[in-house]
């Protein structure tokens, strides 16, 4: 599909659902509320649709939405790569797409119509383009939604995907007034007070090996228990070993919950393959980003860990 | 003093010495060295110094980089608003300064010229206009030195300071394959061990008051002894209360070890008038950061704070 095409579709729907991925993200609901903006804006009728709810923590993305009622005629499904990533809630709408505005390589072509550029840093900036070449009114609600999937998608622009064309676009979205530095606060800077305790629980728990080469972060149910800490705010904090200075492999250790005697490896690497480390048990992923599951008791897992990480440090 | 008096001025200096400002940040050393860098292509001799020796944080700014010997003809400034901050190893330099490049409003003008631009959200940025507008050849050292100090003192594009021009020139910077995301890595993410302990033993020490919207870490030389903390490490934690969801004030109060029986409070605020707040007790600063320091005990410190912030939250 064309860019032009994607602007003619646009130009022709009324009553749209747009759909976000479950777990929503920023760059999900930014695109998917800037989208429902535009199409409000142009008089039309639009609803945002999410498996999981609208998290308090994005609602400055959504003040002043109310939901309209419509009978449905579209469906555009916005930075969801698969069908699964719809959520149970709204699997219903999974053959019954009709565009799909998404920027994942990953994207399976699940909808009747996919425009996707695998190289744009968010889907935001995928819907800024279309609104740009459709020569749309940009509103300063818009501006925020489309920033906050670009900022929170390239991690403030500091993680690989952040392209020049992000760069560009933050500059022209700043133009519209949307209080940037705010927006930064509440998206990077402000932690719960049970993050912050579970942060400092997971770095009391931190040990180095091998020269300080090797971090690993292990945590049992009994100590998270003991601790009170809540299980959700250790989500995340698999980024916290590799942080520390001279670490080239970084594991967090975590006890399942679900299955017995089992503990489930997150490992971060910098210059190490944590890929091929992880499939020595049977587990895999990305060069720097890779996991998986070992069974045996707390001591058991980390004696093998810490031996296989010997040839790798 | 125009841009083109600069370029001009630049045109005609040799044998140069490049002053960059004690306690060295990003900022002033990117400045430096790309400045360094630019007359060097050009065929020149210069030089950068600074006060307190380079960092091996910034280490990636100077790689190859040797000291020449010549004879010096001209001194140049960079990101230095006030002599003071030459540093002692400098300070025979203060009246000696041909020209000044900066960006900071408060500069005093001590240099024989001055071009400082106070909207620049970086020196490196003025440095890049500057270079830009000279037709400058710049390579990749240079575009990575330049793109440093403007992502450092943006705090990655994220501090109030930050404006559409830092976008547009970082997103010119990448073009010349400075590898970002490594360099953002080393400049954002990376902590030392000291570091990381030094944090977890501030927030182990956080406490809240008025239904969580007061939050305050103390610690004193005993505490910070007896848990084996590096001083330096505690640098820059006053931000660390005021992350906490909900917070209106946030502050860190921290022994002295020059001044006995005296305690240093660093206040940040969200929505409060810290200035007003810390001018209770003497201080001030800016509306959302000040300082202030009380003599008594640390209790006795505690207390006052507590009891003066009931009518600020």
């Amino acid at each position: 599909m064309t860019i032009d095409e994607v602007i003619e579709f646009l130009g022709e729907s009324d009553n749209v659902s747009i759909l976000t991925h479950r777990s929503p993200d920023g760059d999900t609901l930014g695109c998917g509320f800037a989208l429902c903006g535009y199409l409000r804006n142009c008089g039309k009728k639009a609803n945002v649709l999410n498996a999981d709810g609208f998290p308090a923590r994005f609602s400055f993305l959504y003040e002043g939405y109310e939901k309209q009622e419509f009978e449905e005629k579209c469906v555009i499904a916005v930075d969801i790569a698969t069908e699964s990533l719809l959520g149970a809630e709204l699997s219903d709408y999974s053959d019954k797409i009709d565009l799909c505005i998404d920027h994942h390589i990953s994207n399976t072509g699940y909808a009747k119509k996919t425009f996707c550029d695998p190289d744009a840093s968010a889907a935001c900036l995928v819907l800024y383009e279309i609104l740009k070449k459709a020569g749309a009114h940009i509103d300063s609600d818009i501006a925020k939604c489309l920033y906050t999937g670009i900022a929170t998608d390239t991690g403030c622009f500091k993680f690989q995907n952040t392209t020049p064309k992000a760069h560009i676009a933050a500059a022209e979205l700043m133009e519209y007034g949307i209080g940037t530095e705010r927006l930064n606060r509440l998206l990077f800077d402000i932690k719960s007070k049970g993050r912050i305790k579970a942060e400092q629980f997971a770095v009391s728990k931190m040990e180095f090996f091998y020269g300080d080469t090797l971090a690993i972060i292990a945590v049992t149910n009994e100590m998270i228990n003991e601790y009170g800490i809540d299980r959700t705010e250790l989500d995340g904090f698999a980024s916290i070993p590799i942080q520390v200075e001279g670490v080239k492999i970084g594991m967090t250790v975590k006890e399942s919950d679900k299955e017995e005697n089992t503990f489930k490896i997150s490992v971060r690497t910098d210059g190490v393959d944590a890929s091929a480390f992880c499939s020595l048990f049977g587990g895999g992923g990305h060069i720097r980003a890779s996991g998986c599951s070992i069974c045996g008791s707390l001591d058991e897992v980390k004696k093998k860990l810490i031996e296989a990480a010997k040839d790798f440090v």
